[in-house]
């Protein structure tokens, strides 16, 4: 018998800060670039062609002694049934004794190490004197993206929200967030920081430091004339084979990171620019977590565009859901059962 | 926020019965008959060569609306710590909403349903007037295979248990087995039965009507010259390359059937006749649920040897287990967690 901690979203809402989660992700990408971690296959089913699908991501984090899987769920006809449509469970074992440990919803925490993510490629590539931030989507990994970039950058002055298809959803999203920042993610915002919507993508992205892009889409969404020296880009959306967030154009001279090598050029930011010649395999300089632990440099100077490609692995997950284990037993959340 | 049973070992135990885990195996057997199910891929991964390894094998039962997986964890050194060597957590999902079910642990399950496929084979190939059946291998799921085959057999007279490795096992199993079967599997055994220890494999082979294998053999425990007309055997055993309980030779002329075409001809009893040449994929007749379905004929006359090679997947663990949380949710056992 095992004991089994089982715990629902709002566990997971009440347990985790995105200062610890900033941390978790960054010790999973140093352990990645320390070859401490392994990724194995995917297994994808389609119930349904474009109705609904499920994905089973799974890896083993040697460095914390844990490994599990994430299961995400796409049921797109759920919506009409008055359920979400996109669910997650995430499962936990030991890796020294193979006990489980603990069954944990997944939906925050995607949300929160997704977010963590884009900030980190920030931090190691984006210019420290950074004032502009452009949120290229207004859904609800956007919230996430803000929350830890602001935690990185306190001397960002402006976010700018952009929403392709309405710019409603960036106005409301703009106009509430704020509020939303300080009491779902418990972050002190300096009054200085301006939030807005815009409809002027060209211009925003003129005037712009640091770019996350977190959308579906299919086509660039951002021109490479627009974009002035010394821009970060962290590309968050592209997840699967077609998917394309920025002009290919802006790898030609672009410093490029990725979270996973091989995943990204499967099905990232990258896949494109390579299949079109904008980039070489070569020319990608690393995994990001070959920054921090000193394997390479990030940006070089202040006129360089850098990327960074996260296409997002079980490991973060994984990690983040051991931290919400490990937080629950201290506060005595979740629910205890046995296995 | 979703309703998640959890089942322990202990609550699978009370909830199963060899009558109804019989059921549910032989409507997964024809449901992959009728191509109502799909295996997803396999994930395999060595912690540490021949110490620690953990698998997960997928599925969907698209007759039943479940999907789901088993995680099998093998941790060899377990032993001196006190902890099971091998252990194993089910999770099932609603395969219409994609909601969590349920997580249950897995090894009760595991022997439920592999006893059921043991038997199912003898009860579509063996002749009906068997009497006495061989079990070669006396370990924890040998229980299993002779309390389901005992149900589907009620007319058999005599049990013989071999162990290839010591014949105290087999003897202290033997001595055991009514009490065991009477009290843990509610089994109402015909006194007429005897069950025996045998350490002549020959003698016993020559002796037996049904024959089922349950041991990590790699290499042939019963030859050719010994097995007498009208044999059936259930090779449960093999479940990995080079894994091998009989001999190459019985399968000249016998009738084959397989749970999984292709696992079997991977990683089952067949696939070594297959690459020595013994046996041909083409003679395989096909997957046992196309017996039951009427798609082709069992045995074929009372001379015949007849072979189910059963490698075991992920959809009878899937069914097994749903059949265990809906008896929970009846008589109120398990934990009931959120999600």
């Amino acid at each position: 018998m095992f004991n089994l901690k089982v715990l629902s979203q709002e566990d997971t809402e009440k347990l985790l800060n995105i200062d610890d989660v900033l941390d978790v992700v960054e010790n999973v990408y140093k352990l990645k670039a320390e070859d401490k971690t392994k990724v194995f296959p995917l297994v994808f089913n389609e119930f349904e062609p474009g109705v609904a699908d499920v994905d089973i991501k799974s890896g083993w984090i040697k460095g914390y002694d844990i490994f599990g899987l994430k299961e995400v769920a796409w049921f797109g006809e759920n919506a009409q049934k008055n359920m979400p449509t996109l669910m997650s469970t995430i499962m936990i074992w030991d890796s020294v004794t193979g006990a489980p440990l603990g069954v944990l919803d997944g939906n925050h925490i995607t949300g929160m190490r997704t977010g963590a993510a884009g900030a980190l490629g920030a931090k190691y590539l984006a210019r420290k004197d950074s004032e502009t931030l452009l949120l290229v989507g207004a859904g609800h990994i956007a919230t996430f993206q803000i929350a830890a970039t602001l935690k990185e950058f306190p001397d960002l002055r402006k976010v700018l929200i952009y929403d392709a298809m309405d710019y409603g959803t960036a106005e409301k999203m703009a106009n509430g967030i704020r509020n939303k920042l300080e009491n779902e993610f418990s972050l002190d915002v300096n009054e200085a920081v301006t939030f807005g919507a815009v409809s002027d993508i060209e211009e925003a992205t003129r005037n712009s430091d640091i770019i996350i892009t977190v959308t579906p889409s299919k086509n660039p969404i951002i021109m490479k004339e627009w974009v002035k020296p010394g821009t970060h880009f962290s590309c968050i959306g592209s997840d699967m084979v077609g998917k394309e967030e920025i002009d290919p154009e802006i790898f030609r001279n672009a410093r490029v990171f990725v979270d996973d090598i091989e995943q990204c050029i499967n099905v990232g930011e990258v896949e494109i620019p390579i299949k079109k010649g904008t980039l070489t395999r070569d020319r990608i300089v690393g995994e990001i977590g070959e920054i921090p632990t000193g394997k390479t440099k990030g940006r070089e100077n202040d006129e360089q565009i850098t990327v960074f490609d996260a296409t997002g692995t079980a490991l973060l997950d994984l990690l983040t859901g051991k931290l919400a284990l490990d937080t629950a037993k201290e506060k005595e959340l979740g629910i205890n059962a046995v296995l």
